[in-house]
């Protein structure tokens, strides 16, 4: 993935020109995607926009399943931690709070994501790796739980258990496209707790 | 909606030329969509392969989102029925498996329209629409449960209910991409049984 034209003292150092270039490219591209969806997406409008030469763009990601792939892959790279309020139902509350609004801000990124991922296969793998690294990184939120004993020890599948809590408020705004449920968040953090509490998610 | 080329005789006699003329460009507009996507739907094409002028589809259908407004209503009206299997769990079971059914056959027309709608507004009204006769069809699988006494006589909100059974199925199907679970059908079937039974779901 190194840029052919970055030079060697470049390259070598972290947050050099390669790096700024990505982070140029990447912001045009989420630029682009949100501005004009997917269709819209080309590597001339995201090289213009990003005031970079577009032999740079093709050489680096080489066609528009490209840059999508990377800005999916870069989602993945950003420091997010799950929420840590002292409850599950508080943290699963809050971690649907963060999707609802990331999916009810205009325009959206995750949206646009999504749509997008219909219409390219690299895309769209890219997609499943992104959900599986953020449902890994709210495994924590289970074993908190398990921990301060709100969940039995064992036997809780936690990818199970965070789905299910999450599912519904992707589900309601993205594939119903209904109008925004303030109480939703906070209700399916309650019932997958409660389906928790009675083994629901058992991991046998 | 009636065909302006429709003689009178025709516009009299219901499941005449018009609703001929109806069921098969709608049938074209789902095999196009289904091959080619909505990016490859046009009127030209729909109308060709429907073996029907052009002029007629413009004159009833206007364009191509008036098309997939259609195709989803029509949807709306097939004589569909919940599974009655004798149980909450086994009913909610059965629902999750025709879901996942229809979402792993190939070419998905469900997934196609579901696709569709990220990029039309009229479609995406047209499928918040279906969505919400289908789930309305569904609420008698939740009086039943009532009735046979497997869940409290009220305060149960069974749309909640019917969306927390069903959402991990289209979670995963549609906007994970995740390999299908075979045992995930019945699996969010039994947690949504059981946080109902935990009273998760109360109407208040």
């Amino acid at each position: 993935m190194a840029d052919a034209t970055t030079t060697t003292a470049d390259r070598r150092r972290p947050g050099g020109r390669s790096a700024r270039v990505r982070a140029q490219v990447l912001d045009a591209v989420r630029a682009e995607l949100t501005e004009n969806g997917h269709e819209g997406l080309t590597v001339e409008g995201v090289a213009t926009r990003a005031g970079v030469h577009r032999t740079t763009v093709y050489r680096r990601w080489r066609d528009v399943g490209g840059l999508l792939v990377d800005v999916i892959d870069a989602a993945g790279e950003i420091d997010w931690q799950p929420p840590d309020t002292g409850s599950l139902r508080g943290d699963l509350t809050a971690l649907n709070e963060e999707i609802q609004e990331s999916l009810l801000v205009r325009p959206s990124l995750a949206l646009a994501l999504m749509a997008a991922s219909f219409h390219s296969e690299q895309a769209a793998r890219a997609q499943t790796r992104l959900w599986d690294e953020r449902y890994a990184q709210c495994e924590i939120v289970v074993e908190r739980a398990v921990e301060r004993g709100e969940l039995p020890a064992r036997h809780t599948d936690a990818r199970s258990l965070l789905v299910a809590a999450t599912a519904p408020v992707y589900h309601h705004l993205v594939l119903q496209r209904a109008e925004p449920d303030p109480r939703l968040p906070e209700r399916s953090a309650v019932a997958a707790v409660r389906a928790a509490a009675a083994g629901a998610f058992s991991a046998d």
